[in-house]
């Protein structure tokens, strides 16, 4: 059971906005059981679309998922297409122009805006379905369409679910658009997949890799375990995907992993280091005292609804004098040690809990370069620390490698490991 | 002139990383004229990227580039892949193998490591290049390859890029890669086209719509003009392509929209945002005190190589006992207004620029949702203040769309343009 995910916009094309649809379409594929053979992009002109239609069609997909393309302007042609390349005629749901009708009447209402003829001409474009598919509900003022696979003559074709551009929309009609009866009948076939993710830090690919060597002869139906590994930021993520049935194989290999890498296993359940941070920091409170990493901590902690229960606050002290008047580092323990050693940064993380009056902070300051580097203190080295209510501090040093974004990002992530094993019980 | 874009990678495909290389070759392909027309991401099946080059090459394209599948283990097939799709047999380039040979050597020798007979094999099969190719010296151990058009026989081919996946090592070779002569010759015959960037803030898309409407009877020549706009975090792009012999239409467009939108245009030369607040502190010092943007103002600006000489520090005070502990916000202030007010917002502007001792200080203080909102202050509502080092201390409210991370992120922008025109002279 295979599926095609096609992306439409130029401005995807060109690399002027980054796509998120391909990837969210093909892990939640995924996770339903659907490979995902091939993702195409192309820009807003027909042919190129119908080509890519015609591609994945031949490859013998058995679903083709297209995204955007069905605002209510001239160059939005995604529907119009598919309905070509599927020879159906496209046809006028009354229901739908009056449902998407009262969507835009409540925007316009809401801003004031009179009824326009233009607004009039967008709605009935959007509601303009090809034969024998059916709409999906639109989130916005867009409906997504299901087109039924063809099976029988001569040339067969995969089923088209055509879904909005904007990610919130596409997102939000995606339970709908998957049980539709045409998506549902074309992956009706689909085997009974897993997926599965454990999560490492501080663990080497190559270590991993000599693991899964070791283990591979003394677990029955390996084989039958697809296994990816992926380095990000310093953590290692091992996805499994596999049939029902493989299961104890599944299970056999989470706990040789287990067993041979407990200290670097943070996470068997899909759950991300930010996910178990802010459930160890319920009921407790937090700071920041930043320097290389410039804010993203703080930033990163608060990226998530909630945060204010037990973030406090942050300082991010990128001047030396800022450390010292903002977190009370001493000006000859900088002179001693310089910024970037573990003495200033136990002192950063230390005032942070003094000035925030919080139960724990942690702090960074290092050499993110591509300046600043000595021989003794190259680019990339980091000193860390973290310092508890009772008065209690301690720092670490670790040498990330890369350019300034990736050390700045590695050294955010770091502390959030370090926050998240200070706060185990 | 049209070239597809092949990116290979399951981890990719499977939506656990975020492609960068397509983007950034469409981008420079545009640039130099060579229009993109697809790009398709596939996983490291052989006969999937094979189904890929034939798709590309039957639509008609002069140049195919491929990006990752260079490594040195077996499973890395775009070489072979590729060799066997243009009927070209492997050969052992020697001097190729002795370079790569001379890079790991010295790796291992930094890390201690002995030479193994599986880096002998990998270095093998990195130096293996198709008949007839051209290789591009290797920016890490993986050296590109350039593969001749096919222009006479029954079925002609277009000429194939085959560069590495990690994009550290495709940027370092794009120079060579693109003049490299298969490639050179297969895009020799491109368009002297140019692409220039107007960006504008605060602008919507339907004012710079009904602007362009207005204007198009009075540019001779408006029609070789390739015009996209894009709305960004707050921010309009709008991107022109055009052959050289339309610079005088372009001159007068840009005239226009200058003439029309000078309040909202900030860039007329592809500078960001970024590089203008950048460029402005230079000789100034900056501080920030952030709230619902959660040091994400502090983590932009110092983003930067050589931030440091302007940005002394921030704070994140998320909660009011943070506003009032670390940024002298009165707390009977926070009591009479409420947190997220101008007076709040400029009082912690004026907070940071006298515990900082800065020049200009940025501020906000925010609902960014999903929960805290009120009737009075809906989700969105964000304060923004502005502080000098005079003493003087300004405040604005706007209300922003979207949800927490799109609120938290235009408020970031926002934060940028404020800082970019209080700078001006």
């Amino acid at each position: 059971m295979r599926a095609g995910i096609v992306v439409t916009g130029t401005e995807v094309l060109t690399g002027r906005i980054t796509d998120e649809n391909g990837p969210w379409v093909a892990q939640r594929l995924l996770a339903m059981g659907v490979d995902v053979a091939h993702i195409t992009i192309g820009g807003d002109r027909p042919e190129d679309l119908t080509a890519q239609l015609r591609f994945l069609a031949d490859t013998g997909v058995d679903l083709i998922v297209t995204t955007g393309g069905l605002g209510p302007t001239a160059d939005d042609l995604t529907v119009e297409t598919v309905a070509r390349f599927c020879e159906r005629p496209l046809y006028l749901d009354d229901d739908l122009e009056r449902h998407i009708g009262q969507i835009i009447s409540r925007w316009q209402r809401q801003r004031g805006e009179a009824e326009s003829e233009s607004t009039r001409a967008g709605t009935h474009k959007q509601a303009m379905v090809p034969g024998g598919a059916l709409a999906i509900p639109p989130v916005g003022t867009a409906p997504g369409v299901a087109v039924p696979a063809v099976t029988d003559g001569e040339r067969g074709l995969p089923a088209i679910l055509v879904l909005p551009g904007p990610p919130r929309e596409l997102q939000g009609m995606w339970d709908a658009a998957i049980s539709a009866a045409p998506v549902a009948a074309a992956i009706a076939g689909r085997g009974d997949f897993r997926e599965q993710t454990i999560r490492a830090f501080g663990l080497s690919e190559s270590d991993l890799a000599a693991t899964l060597r070791s283990v591979e002869p003394r677990i029955a139906g390996i084989g039958d375990l697809e296994i990816t590994t992926c380095l990000r930021r310093g953590e290692v993520e091992i996805v499994t995907r596999y049939p029902a049935g493989a299961q104890p194989a599944y299970d056999a290999l989470a706990d040789e992993l287990r067993e041979h890498h407990h200290g670097e296993i943070f996470s068997v359940d899909g759950a991300t280091i930010d996910d178990l941070v802010a459930a160890t920091l319920q009921g407790r409170t937090v700071a920041t005292a930043e320097s290389c990493t410039g804010g993203m901590i703080a930033a990163r902690l608060t990226d998530r609804a909630g945060s204010s229960d037990y973030v406090v606050g942050g300082v991010v002290s990128y001047s030396n004098a800022a450390k010292s008047g903002t977190l009370d580092v001493p000006a000859e323990l900088i002179d001693e040690h310089g910024a970037v050693s573990e003495p200033v940064a136990a002192a950063m993380a230390a005032g942070a809990v003094r000035r925030f009056g919080v139960d724990i902070a942690v702090s960074t300051s290092g050499i993110a370069g591509p300046g600043g580097g000595t021989p003794g203190k190259p680019v990339g080295t980091v000193c860390f620390g973290l310092a508890f209510a009772d008065g209690t501090a301690l720092a670490r040093t670790l040498y990330l490698p890369g350019d300034r974004a990736a050390v700045r990002e590695r050294s955010t992530t770091v502390a959030m490991h370090m926050l998240h094993r200070a706060l185990q019980p």
